[in-house]
C-alpha cells in the first residue's frame, strides 16, 4: 500500500467509530499527518450538531502539543465548506496551516458538492481525492443516497431457515437463528437512522426494535405502516427513547391525537387504494434524514416493498437448519407466472456469523 | 509447513486427480521422495482393477530412472496389504526398497485396517501416521462413510432461490441458478458413484441425470425411487451409458421384465406402507459399493430421505433472487409443530459460483 493508502486506511476505521454516532451526518474519519510522516491528530465525527472530523483531528493535535502547520490532511469526505450547526471545516483546516488535503470523496450534500475542495485549493492547499473512495462510500451507503435520490438506502432484515422459512406455519419463530445471529443484527439496527415495522409485526410480537445487544450512543427512530391505526395505545415501539412515527391512511382523528398525546408522530399518506403510499412514505422518510432505513417486519409489507422496487439491500440471515413446507415466508410475492418476475439480487457479502449464514445481497434494477 | 506436511499436500492433490476415477475405491494419492529429499515419482489411484496410487508412483519412479532404494513414500490412505484385483501395494513399497512410509489415514477397509502399516514396520520400514488426515478423510468421505457404518454418504442437492423456492408454483424451475452453479453440481454427481432421483422427477423432467459439464472417465449409476413402477420404457435415464437400477414395491412382472430387458436392475423393497424401503435401499446401495450417493430429487423424495435421518449433506445452490410465496420447496417436512423438529445442519463449506451462493451443510445427529 502506498502511504496515502495506509493513512486513509486509518482515516477509514476512524470513521466506522462514527457508525452509529453521527446520524444524519455522514461518518467521516480524519487523519493529520506531519511532513515526517507521523500522525499527530486523529478525529470522527460526533453526534448531529458536535464538532466533524477535521475538528477533532485538529483539536487532538492540539491537545497533544503538535503543530498541524505543514500536515496533511487525510478525510474520508471532502471537508464541509459551509456554516452548518458547526463552522465550515474547509475554513479550520486552512486556518490551521494544513498543507494538503487527501480526500476519499467528494460530498454529495449539494451545500459541498465540491465547494469544499475548491475553496481549499483556492486558499493554496494541494488537494487530492480518490484513495478509499469504496469503504467511504460504504460507510456511508445511506447519506450519499439520500443526498443523490432523496431517498433512504433500504435494507430488509429477515432470518430464516437454509430452506426460506421465518416460521412455523403456527407461527413459531423464536429462535430459528442463532444469539450471534441477532445480537448482529443489533449491529445493523444501531447503524440505521430509523428502524421500520408493519401493524402485524407489533400486533404478533409487541417488539421494542431498539438497539439492546450493542452499545450504543443514540437509537434508531421507529416507525411502523399502520393503515387502520390498529396499534394498541400500550405498544412498547410507542415508548421508545426515540420518538415512533406512524404512517397511516386512517383519519380516525381520536386515534390519532391520543397517538400524538404519546409523541408519536402520526403521518397520513393514503393511496390510491386506502393503503398507505409506500414510495410517498420512504420519500418522506429521507426528509426527515433518514438516510439507512432498516426494515424487520412480516411476509406482507416486505413483499410490498419489494414489489414497489423499495428496497435497496436484503440482510438475510440463514439458520443451518431445514423447516420443510406450509412456513411463513420472507416476502409476499406473486405468485408468479415466471422466474424474470422475481426480485433480482446480487451478493454483496457473505459471511458466517456463529452458526448462521448472513448474506447481504443488493436488489439489481431492471 | 514441515517436510512431511509439504509432501503429503502433494499427495493429496494426486488422490483429487482420482475422484472422478477410482469409484468404489478410495481417492489415493502417493508421492516418493528419495534421502535428498526430491520428488521422484508421482501416482494416484486408477479406475477399480487398475493400479492403485503406490504402484502408479512406483511406476513413475522406474520410468525416470530414478532407484526407490531408501525412498520415502507419502500416501493419503494405508497402503493395501490384500490381493484384491490388483496385489497388495505393502509387498510393492518394500520390493522397491522404501524405507519410511508416511500415511495420512489407516484405512477404514476390514481387509485392511491397520494390516498394511503392521507389514510394513514387520519388513523394517519406518511408518508415520497423521498428516494429511482430515483432508485424506474428506477426499473419501463416502469410502469411509460405507465401510465404516455400511452406508453411502447421502448428499442431498438442491438449487433454490434466497428464499428456497426451487420452482414457481406452476413448476417452472429452469433456471433458477446460473450456469456456473449448474455446472458446479456436475463435479458433484462425476465424484458420486451414484445419483438418485424419485420417479416425480423423471415423469416431470425426464432428466438424463449423468456428468456433462465437467470431463470424466466414468458416468454414475442412476438410481430411482418408483414404487408403483411408472417409469416410461423410453426414459433418458434408462438409456444412460451406466446401467440403472430401480427401487420399487411394485410386484407387477411384466414391467420388470421390461425393465430388466433395458438392462435395469429392479430391486423390490416394500415397507409395510406399501412404498419403497428407503433405509433399507441406503444400505443395499452400500452393498453395491456406493460411496457417495448424489441426491438429486423432489421436495417429496427429498424430504422423506431427511425425515428417516438417511442425508449426511445438504449441497445447496442459493440463487440471488426471491420468488415469494406458493413456490415449490427444498423437502416436504412437517408441518413442524416446533422448531426443533426441523432438520439440524452445521455449515461445512460456503463459497460463492459464480453469481450464486454455494452451501455445503452437513446433518447433525440429534
Amino acid at each position: 500500500m502506498t502511504d496515502h493508502a495506509i493513512y486513509m486506511q486509518e482515516a477509514l476505521g476512524l470513521a466506522a467509530q462514527a457508525l452509529f454516532l453521527s446520524n444524519p451526518n455522514p461518518r467521516v474519519g480524519c487523519v493529520l499527518v506531519d511532513a515526517q510522516g507521523r500522525v499527530i491528530g486523529r478525529g470522527f465525527t460526533q453526534q448531529a450538531g458536535g464538532p466533524h472530523a477535521e475538528v477533532m483531528a485538529l483539536r487532538d493535535a492540539a491537545a497533544q502539543g503538535h503543530s498541524t502547520e505543514g500536515a496533511t490532511a487525510y478525510v474520508t469526505l471532502e471537508p464541509c465548506a459551509h456554516h452548518g450547526r458547526t463552522g465550515p471545516c474547509c475554513d479550520a483546516l486552512i486556518a490551521a496551516g494544513v498543507q494538503q488535503v487527501v480526500g476519499a470523496m467528494t460530498d454529495p450534500n449539494p451545500l459541498v458538492a465540491g465547494q469544499g475542495f475548491a475553496r481549499l485549493r483556492a486558499a493554496g492547499v494541494a488537494v487530492q481525492v480518490g484513495p478509499g473512495a469504496t469503504e467511504a462510500h460504504e460507510l456511508n451507503i445511506g447519506f450519499f443516497h439520500r443526498m443523490q435520490r432523496g431517498l433512504p438506502w433500504v435494507r430488509l432484515k429477515a432470518a430464516a431457515s437454509l430452506d426460506g422459512a421465518t416460521a412455523l406455519g403456527n407461527g413459531l419463530s423464536q429462535w430459528i437463528t442463532s444469539p450471534a445471529a441477532r445480537d448482529d443484527g443489533h449491529h445493523w439496527r444501531a447503524r440505521a437512522c430509523a428502524v421500520l415495522t408493519g401493524i402485524g409485526t407489533v400486533l404478533a410480537d409487541d417488539p421494542q426494535l431498539n438497539v439492546r445487544a450493542v452499545a450504543t450512543p443514540r437509537q434508531p427512530q421507529v416507525v411502523v405502516v399502520d393503515s387502520r391505526l390498529r396499534i394498541p395505545l400500550d405498544a412498547k415501539v410507542l415508548r421508545a427513547a426515540s420518538a415512533c412515527i406512524i404512517y397511516t391512511s386512517s383519519t380516525n382523528q381520536p386515534k390519532i391525537e391520543a397517538l400524538q398525546a404519546l409523541g408519536t408522530t402520526v403521518i397520513q399518506l393514503p393511496n390510491t387504494q386506502g393503503q398507505v403510499d409506500l414510495a410517498a412514505m420512504v420519500r418522506d422518510l429521507a426528509q426527515r434524514q433518514i438516510n439507512e432505513l432498516h426494515v424487520e417486519a412480516g411476509a406482507i409489507l416486505n413483499g410490498a416493498l419489494l414489489a414497489q422496487g423499495l428496497v435497496d439491500e436484503l440482510l438475510l440471515y440463514l439458520a443451518p437448519q431445514l423447516l420443510g413446507l406450509g412456513c411463513r415466508g420472507i416476502a409476499a410475492l406473486g405468485p408468479l407466472e415466471q422466474l424474470s418476475q422475481g426480485v433480482a439480487l446480487q451478493l454483496h457479502d457473505v459471511a458466517q456469523v456463529g452458526p448462521d449464514l448472513r448474506v447481504l445481497a443488493r436488489c439489481v434494477r431492471g
